[in-house]
């Protein structure tokens, strides 16, 4: 039996709601994953983030092997315990973190010798070691180590990183020792479409539980990432999850379900509620600004989360001009609140098949 | 009929358990309020704080006036709606915010014009401003505007600042205008007992619903303090409601309990909670500390607070070594739990009529 159900399929579209059944619980697609990177979501309780409406959350290989370490977390009965969080658990392998927030000392097709971000501590990190990792922190959901190039790099540069991540991909999959645990192929290649083509056919002849889209939402722009989601699409199995990752705005998020995508993580809605930027369905509320100085509103009427039902926008204010946390918290609490009842309105519109209707609300190009 | 009860009067001691009725619900004595100075107890949200067992909280008045400003939280409906909380509320005058936070410019028997501790602005506050805010903050028990003393202050001193509180006193009383709230006063006097006891006499010729004693935990130490506390409730009326104001550790608050001391509040739980301090039955645990790294064990075995139930010691390491803003809340959550738990023993005991057992077990000198 496949651990991936499709229950709705668009019919205008590639679009589809489903069903994904993991070691702890089922998600439904298309499904936004809070980011708990360092084994907690930024400022939030696990009774808060389910409160929210989030069935599944992401965290970071990378933090998590530098600090506390595996060896503290398997001892501890794995991350799920370890976090407090019962529900599913989809962690990345690190490579994006290990481009993006290292000084490389040393890269070849063996691995990667970094600088840890913490205390300048050489480490090292390969296809084996980060499956290994990933394997004993005990989550439901891992991902091949990989190798992102940012964007604008040279095309033999992004082509050298797709062979990499290619055979990475084959390590990873000989690696994977956790049979509970679901293995993603992370398909990179920038924005160029003959690299994605050959990254994507090369990843589905390994075969993976899911498919995942790396390297995107790193300056490309809203076009060129659903032009090469869209690409994309065309070389992955419908019938296995496919994952957009550290995407997006809610109009990104549409636009990618719309061309096929079911998973989805970001920091958006908790960064920016942690700098007063609260998301709304008539655009953002800046809330440290004074025209909510006497506000007795909330953020959003009708909303239900704790924040709506509880805080003015004034209070809210007040908050972040004075410095405390609950601003923070309480914005953060909405933000996710926001994208879940998103996520719930994606799937509602794919299960009455108005999907197109929603599509067009956010005006993006059909 | 009297808003406060006395309904178990210890035989060996002016201890006593008591129900405190106010506006915005009861209240069981000897009672701690936690801090929420800006109108917001930092880190928690009023759900959460309602969960470790508070049913009345702090505020300042000097925070509060300086940021957002008392008009703001009038049009929003009071400072209990302003910050999302339906239970009782005691602000304090901000008599010791003004001697404590601020390079004062000008003082004298009128008021007092000092610089705000938030841009430096010049402001105004005396006795019959700081009534009239508590009045429209809509709160249950406001303060009288007194003079606090440092610690070491001359007897001079101490003196002019005690005749100045008895004038206050008479000017906040006067001053006084919303009838659904009670007026304490406040006793200064450092830690001179016959000014102590000249500033008690005047103000219960004054006459308040309840008597605080002011000036005191400002580093005169736990003896001092006691002796102080003891000297000063000899000229107290027992029916009316005894506040220590900023105090205390638990072994003063069972101490001052057993002085006779109805109500507390103090920073203490919440402060040390952010710096990874919490408290237990067996001494405080610092919760950074190396010895916590593989620790499962919650910070107190057989609390009920949502910490304990659902994060170990060495998770909370983890948060605090990570500057994840979970550790601060979730510490916060068990010491107000912690502090709830001992009033609520200081309670029981006093029902059953072993206070005595209980004030042996803190060691302190009966």
């Amino acid at each position: 039996m496949s651990n991936f159900q499709i229950l709705y399929q668009d019919s205008q579209s590639p679009a589809r709601a489903g069903l994904l059944t993991t070691a702890h619980g089922q998600v439904e697609t298309p499904a936004f994953m809070p980011v708990g990177t360092a084994g907690a979501v930024k400022g939030i309780t696990p009774q808060q983030l389910r409160e929210t409406g989030s069935s599944i959350i992401l965290a970071n290989t990378y933090h998590l092997m530098l600090r506390p370490g595996v060896e503290t977390i398997e001892k501890l009965g794995g991350l799920g315990k370890f976090m407090s969080w019962s529900g599913p658990i989809l962690t990345d392998s690190g490579g994006y973190q290990v481009f993006s927030l290292n000084q490389l000392t040393k890269i070849n097709d063996e691995g990667v010798e970094f600088a840890s971000h913490i205390d300048g501590a050489s480490v090292y990190l390969n296809a084996e070691i980060a499956t290994d990792i990933q394997n004993r922190l005990g989550v439901d959901i891992i991902m091949c180590f990989d190798q992102c190039t940012a964007f604008g790099a040279k095309d033999n540069e992004v082509k050298k990183a797709v062979e990499r991540t290619i055979r990475w991909a084959n390590r990873s999959k000989k690696a994977h020792k956790n049979p509970s645990q679901m293995l993603f192929g992370i398909v990179q290649g920038g924005i160029n479409p003959e690299l994605r083509t050959l990254c994507a056919t090369e990843l589905v002849d390994i075969g993976f539980d899911g498919y995942a889209l790396g390297g995107l939402s790193v300056g490309e722009g809203h076009e060129n990432m659903i032009k090469t989601v869209k690409h994309t699409m065309q070389y992955l199995p419908p019938g296995k999850p496919h994952y957009l990752m550290g995407v997006g705005t809610p109009a990104d998020i549409v636009a990618a379900v719309y061309a096929g995508i079911d998973m989805f993580d970001c920091v958006l809605p908790t960064r920016n509620g942690r700098n007063a930027f609260a998301f709304t369905e008539n655009g953002p509320l800046r809330l440290r600004n004074n025209v909510h100085i006497n506000d007795s509103r909330p953020i959003e009427d009708g909303c239900g989360c704790y924040c709506c039902r509880n805080f003015s926008r004034a209070s809210l204010r007040h908050f972040f001009n004075s410095g405390e946390m609950l601003g923070p918290i309480l914005v953060s609490i909405h933000n996710l609140t926001f994208y879940q009842r998103l996520m719930a309105k994606i799937r509602q519109a794919l299960k009455e098949g108005k999907f197109c209707n929603l599509v067009k609300e956010f005006t993006i190009d059909n």
